[in-house]
């Protein structure tokens, strides 16, 4: 065997149980020293340093000389995956969501867009910078039935998510939405954007959610920073009551 | 307003509901002409062009003169969210999933995994490269509670997801698995054993899968290849009646 390929897959089993524990606040701010990490995971020094620099080169961890490791000054935070939520609403222990609009105007749409939003004629297009504590987290890019976005062109998008928002429109809670989650590259004027480097891995949603009549009025597309956000959430092995 | 900065913000806009249409087969192999493509989203060649070079980035899209623009040979595969799933069964669809069993050996674990199999003493660790028709998909990191995994050890790992393997073994199913999904980029060790290049986009999934007692298994780490994977489920408003 190789001993560089043999430490390299060392050291990535490593990070990713040292991951856990950063994300989880295994650990305070000020991680273990390399020799306690080196026994607690039966595992070379040069190992350990290997994995430290693995997290580190994905914004988790910090290491200064004299210092040592500590967990870096942002973190992550998760989003709740258990049921639909926006992102003030999941992240509240966290800290304050506050969004700068890029964009909102009435367009006429794609046919993609008119089609999924199962509407004809022009809807709303707002897109929506999304801060955490002042830190860039997403880039939103929001389609909504003109019904509903229309009135919402006068609310306070600026510290609303716009659920909640909606629901004040429709009078009733939402319904269901499908998602899909990838994880995508950011492109130089996308990392720019979000105060991140170029190629940062980013988490990236669509959305369509729907009123709990089932009429479909919010299609998002939604660029989280990769370094500053986990989805969290429960599957069952049996299929779960979906209403869909 | 910078027109530079208008059209990158455009053409992210674009791409992203091509991103849509590719991955939900809107198109055959082909993608309309340029011009068709302008007319269809009310924006410049320019534009297009822009947007194109964006997916083709993500390798979701390919481009050759002459030819015009195609998706990709090997093209994104859904993994269902709706419910707890082995790769094998949910992507029986699109193909076989054959695994690599690159490691397979009792350890020693640290604290960390103790805690979270809540066990003593030894248990199973098992790593896989998973590929589909082929082509690398994820790099899965297993472990397994000793009376779980020993048994394991002697099935037919290459051609059947861990999920159903313990299935057999537990002789009922499997409960409830909690997950954390992440965006990461590859290190070059990994990108090297997926067969990707170096910083792409993974798609990094922790995963504790319990028996239906609720007694925890399986704990995983999972990276899953960011140009070949997505993510697919609903959510609800409401609280999902989860069992935990």
């Amino acid at each position: 065997m190789d001993g560089r390929r043999l430490r390299a897959d060392r050291a990535r089993q490593v990070a990713d149980l040292l991951r856990r524990e950063v994300l989880h606040g295994g650990y305070d701010r000020q991680l273990p020293l390399e020799h306690a990490l080196a026994r607690e995971f039966g595992a070379s020094r040069n190992t350990i340093r290997e994995a430290l620099d693995l997290l580190r080169a994905e914004g988790l961890i910090e290491r200064c000389p004299g210092v040592g490791t500590t967990t870096a000054t942002e973190g992550k935070v998760p989003h709740g995956l258990h049921r639909l939520l926006g992102l003030a609403e999941t992240l509240h222990e966290h800290g304050e969501v506050v969004n700068e609009v890029r964009s909102m105007t009435l367009i006429d749409p794609p046919g993609v867009v008119s089609e999924r939003l199962r509407t004809t004629g022009q809807v709303v297009y707002i897109e929506r910078l999304r801060r955490l504590n002042g830190v860039p987290l997403s880039l939103d890019l929001t389609y909504l039935t003109r019904d509903m976005g229309e009135p919402l062109m006068d609310a306070d998008l600026v510290h609303n998510d716009v659920f909640i928002l909606l629901e004040g429109i429709a009078g009733r809670p939402l319904g269901t939405a499908e998602l899909t989650i990838e994880a995508v590259s950011a492109d130089p004027h996308t990392a720019a954007v979000l105060g991140t480097t170029r190629g940062a891995a980013l988490l990236m949603v669509e959305r369509l959610a729907h009123l709990s009549d089932g009429r479909p009025v919010d299609l998002e597309f939604i660029r989280f920073r990769g370094d500053r956000l986990t989805m969290r959430g429960h599957l069952n092995r049996t299929e779960n009551p979906w209403p869909s």
